[in-house]
């Protein structure tokens, strides 16, 4: 198939196999969003009079048939087509004419990718808050369920304080929470409208930005045309980022599981069909879905640094590297929605061990809690120090093992209510209802 | 000086020497910050009776004090003193006795950083703010300013398009409003109160939290203590990406600098007192500025990267190594306010070329333009396509090198104002005002 | 089909699609490697009585026509085999029954796939060298060619002293020279003989890993089997940094080449077949092969902190996520060997500008030149500059243009010679035929 | 103090500090190389006639009179000088008149820099290597003092095989001689001499690079002057992971001590001095040197990459942040050869537990070695396990614990006198001597 920018001459084969490589792999993912990038760009070329009411009805219809083509999963971008925009408009073409060449007027190959990446992203970035949510309510769940079953808190790996599974689970939903707030700041980033920046210095058509923007559903424009472009690789950067926040959650969870699980702790145990393990060492249970996790995790943590090494000191203006962010970006979604999804499903299976404090190597856990006693049965503080040391010295100490925490977010007052609240609150600030309003207008 | 931890043997010097390295230098920069949390705190102790009212109002009169000298520049933590902890404490022992001893009760050091570090980083991004709009100011000045004046637009660092110094100048900006965006999620992720939280396991002390979190103009609480904990890196490695953000629109504009004040894009220039260069080559304006920003800044992009390697896979519980944290992030401010503050000085002095696009190597930039004009009068696209390639061909093109685009953010619209709206919105965001009153209430 | 370490109870099957991932797929490149090493292990196995000497016959025969197969292409591993070492398994049970099952005893998966890594690793190291050499020699041959066309030499990308394509080809190929003293360090740490470490721990097995050593061709062995696993992760961030340091020369002289095939350098270009443009901007030469190069060898360039980042703080012994660094390496190696082989393919079709310096921008270039010139004649050298200086002032500076540098490595004494034997000697360093010579022995 | 580069205007003092920043701290580190560097291109100078013979002998005697002076510490960088070489110079002048201006011709400040950090970090690496040598030989005798003493080895952190002590120190001992292979190639690639590429393209005066190589103790030179100068920010680069490569194992070493000392391992101790704890929680020991060692040690594994974000994409060419790589680098060897003494001091004291395989919970880490005791004695493996297997079943397995492990590298046979021999064959690849011999030659 042809090229817009070919020349008379044909472009060397290996220079093509170097340059597009997996490139088309990749933009089989944004069909759909393609599609809706052309659904409200031809709206609008027909309201500024660069395209005929007639070919506009002609394109619609024939664009919301190939975005319900996608939908079912019969869309391929065939041998030898270069792009998915190319094959969008291909089909079009084969189907009403000359008409399906008009979708590119006021647009440069440029904006179009610039457009399909923010509404894929856009998406993407959605289905990440839906997994976080679960695993989030598997946590507080969990912390609510176990809230009184004790543990013993650690300082520098020492045993140091008495904690709980209550404060554990929960502790790792509140991470959940915190990370949003990033993910929340990447999506208004991704949130905006790019389209009719062209080539990166906008267009001599009388473009209306301002009505793609509001038939994408964006809550914004990027409004200077050079910023639209130079948002390629920072958008990439900041999502990457707020991927690696929830990544980093997630893998010190699975270093604390797979610590946990070892015989040495002992805190935590799950059904054989979650774990490997071998008949003659029938102690084995290898955690090998939290250190997957754990490894694909940390990959995840290193990718802003991926892209930030690709894009740094690159003046401004297009290049064609950019190009490579996808193969970066786009299977880091797959892999974190997938170890959300995993975590969530090995939290439902887990056991927590109900006993463990009863080990003597425990009971100095206990020995600040009784000072703190002391203290406020009215023994001045240094006093009330002084005997329980004395006391650990004669090996006559002989805790309490009752725990007694009170304030906000302590072991008896896990606040979790409070961390459910706040977490609804800033997955409604992401307003995806107005998103999929528009979106649904857009092809219905 | 004594510590609380120590025991009867001596720590090895070389031990100490080790393990504490440079904190004390960074320990300095949080004092202030260490006496509101104290203020906080004891008018907490004192309402849930762990503090009688006399020392209450003995303790609150000497951290004041202490407070003023801090600001006045006349606190410094003395040779042999471990922290700024124990500093502040020595002095208070000092002036008003045992009393001063007592604001340690329900605090572990462990927490006491945490809200140290947290105020400390509040005042910081605040600063990182206000750097970063009088620099995006100084461009939107700068791009109404030079609206007018054409440069080439560059895509594969090719000539391709015309921009304008309106919207180069104003790329940038919007860029650092986008960054504000990011910089908003770790400001929020700050402005929560870990006090309380002890060693990460909270405590058996019926502690008001929420008490402190107002005190201290935090919007809400780390509820989870064993989460408040595990904040320490996390939020260290958000701010650090935040700060990234703005390093690398700086990092790319640095470079943008250097290159158009080549005498082979010979775009800006400065005066003389601005660059460097040599009595014998006369041409020379060497960019060090621009050239120092750009390496500073992409070191700053490298820095979450450096959190994440040093916070990856510990398990979860306080580490000592936290403690390191301090050396990236707290230059890491300084460096970034600096860089801005260059920044917008430089453009204060920056001279643009007004005569660029007579050099006939910008010729063909009018290409698209001159197609498009001509399918704006009628012409079908094919046509005016072959027309100019055409004349192209045959040496006669001779563009009308007037460009008149009129949509949102392009060179004949800028939609600076929109830019600025959504900044000045952003700012407002922050809700800076809230803690400086509570602040102030705090030490008045 | 079964696994060894299978309990009663199936793993799930989510787990293991989670858990196994892409592993099959860079496994089938291990292939020959795996049967290498059993080739040489059932050697040692018979040597110290653990395989009889008619099993031995068997299952040698056996392995060289599997590995005659997997040279032709004829291998896969089929649906539902968990990895290549029980794809071979299977096969050498289906043809010579039970003699087949006997190849595991006295090794474990781990050391199976530790010597399986190295031997790949090697491989590929090896291939690298070759594709280095090769752009090495091209960049030496246009080095001598061009070694008399100047251009101009930058500072601070300020036009600064005069520089020849002679010395610009050349730096480029003394910088690979010094590129693989980095690989030569990987080359050797690769190429030790984990075999027999067992799961981390040795054997209780009286093996002859001094055997094994000489038959698969390592140069010495990873002698502690705690260190023989330990190797994991680190051979591969090792590689990663020896790779890295070729990547980062090839992004650099793509960063060069798409400057100065810019219109504001225009100092080399290419035949239309080899850049991408468009019929109504003629001018444009997209350098698309040289833009992907960049970004490739960049992202190659952070490859060492991807692998860093998933093995930080991982306690010695084995770890599951281990396995998905073939994701990182195998690629990688892949990507770096084409991007050489592009960088060849393009020069070898470079032209280069003869007539760079008779723009009147690059006169100062010379100012210098001119003050040395005067100082060699006997011009005391502040006498000199003054002159130069004045002349410059008064616009009268005239310089000649002629270049009589004469030091080693300068414009008119290239030391290629010098930069080929070095080149020679390191590549001689490997030993590659003491492998080649072993390997063909094995499988003979 | 004047510039050569000044104006007749000013620099502005804001571009200065910002500029210069803190490399006149770092600068002072190279006062002694600097020296050197003019003593060898001194006597050069005289050879091609640039100097006289009287002004050399003037030069020579009072830059050994500097050099002295630094030795014994009795040199600052004076306020209002710009760096160590206008110091120098300076000093030169006020004692022997214009004489010391001469030092100058034929070189540019930037192959005086270049030329000052090869020689830097040579004397830097050199004692990196010596440090690690120590840590090596300690390792190497705890880990024949242990080799009788067991523990368990884990897989996946789960109880697996019987290890030693004698293996884990020996594979630390391994870890850091392969580490070396890596600081070979950093060296070689720094001990070339780059002095004589000027401004990075040479010089038009006769130089004789070859003596200046000789005299310094270079093995060889950068030959071509723009690789030269391409070599700032590589060797750097390559230096640094250089360091990361000890790092890594400092690193991993340290998790190990920390996960060793938690009273759920208690597989080491250490005298109180050298932990830190709490006189009511007398169970507490924590592992301060080792948490902050792995945190310095993690910080320099991010330094490699930290060196590539600053040079990525910088076409070739000097650019002045390349100065800020002595921030990173500087500190980098300091804190290195900290970490290396300070693990030495460490395990001087440290204790190992040897009786830890009697805890019940270590029990089925004999299973595999009881399945391979009946193997070696005749019984078939599939018996042989299956036996074992019902023995655990029915709680009636009691392995035998003696451990018989005789292969080369495992528990009965570490072979550490073949790890010494590598690394000693390492240490003298290096040739220190030829170095040490060359510097004394040039100050006698």
């Amino acid at each position: 198939m042809s090229k817009l920018w070919q020349k008379t001459t044909n472009v060397n084969e290996l220079v093509e196999n170097f340059t597009v490589g997996r490139d088309t792999e990749f933009d089989a993912q944004m069909a759909a969003f393609d599609v809706l990038g052309s659904l409200a760009h031809t709206q609008m070329l027909q309201s500024i009079g660069l395209m005929s009411a007639g070919d506009l009805e002609l394109v619609q219809r024939e664009l919301k048939n190939i975005y319900t083509d996608i939908e079912k999963g019969n869309f391929t971008i065939e041998p030898g087509v270069e792009d998915v925009h190319s094959q969008v408009e291909m089909l079009l073409t084969q189907r009403i004419g000359d008409a399906g060449k008009k979708i590119h007027s006021g647009r440069s190959r440029n904006d179009q990718v610039l457009v399909d990446l923010k509404l894929f992203f856009r998406h993407e970035l959605q289905q990440v808050v839906e997994e976080t949510e679960k695993l989030f309510n598997q946590l507080i769940e969990l912390s609510e369920k176990h809230k009184d079953t004790l543990l013993p808190g650690y300082t520098h790996l020492q045993v140091a304080m008495p904690s709980s599974f209550g404060l554990w689970f929960g502790a790792y939903a509140e991470s959940l929470a915190d990370d949003l707030e990033l993910v929340l700041a990447a999506y208004k980033i991704t949130n905006k409208n790019p389209l009719g920046s062209a080539a990166g210095y906008g267009s001599s058509f009388p473009l209306n930005r301002t009505m793609t923007t509001e038939l994408l559903g964006f809550e914004s424009l990027n409004y200077n045309v050079v910023y639209a472009q130079m948002g390629r690789g920072k958008t990439e950067r900041i999502i990457a980022q707020a991927l690696s926040s929830i990544a980093a959650t997630l893998a010190k969870m699975a270093m604390d599981q797979a610590l946990y699980l070892s015989q040495n702790f002992a805190f935590v145990s799950y059904p054989d069909t979650l774990t490997t393990g071998s008949s003659i060492m029938p102690h084995k249970k290898n955690p090998d879905v939290w250190e997957i996790m754990r490894g694909k995790c940390n990959r995840l943590q290193a990718l802003p640094n991926d892209v930030a090494m690709m894009t740094t000191n690159l003046p401004s203006g297009y290049h064609r590297e950019l190009q490579l962010l996808k193969e970066l970006l786009f299977p880091a979604f797959t892999e974190l929605k997938n170890c959300l999804h995993m975590a969530t499903f090995m939290l439902q299976n887990i056991t927590v061990n109900q006993d463990i404090l009863n080990d003597p190597k425990y009971a100095y856990l206990f020995s600040v809690e009784e000072v703190n006693r002391m203290v406020l049965s009215g023994t001045p503080f240094r006093d009330a120090y002084k005997q329980v040391g004395l006391a650990i010295e004669k090996g006559e100490f002989n805790p309490d093992k009752t725990v007694n925490h009170t304030h906000e977010g302590s072991i008896g007052n896990l606040g979790n209510e409070f961390i459910v609240d706040n977490m609804t609150r800033l997955i409604g600030s992401f307003k995806f209802d107005a998103v999929a309003w528009a979106v649904a207008k857009l092809v219905k």
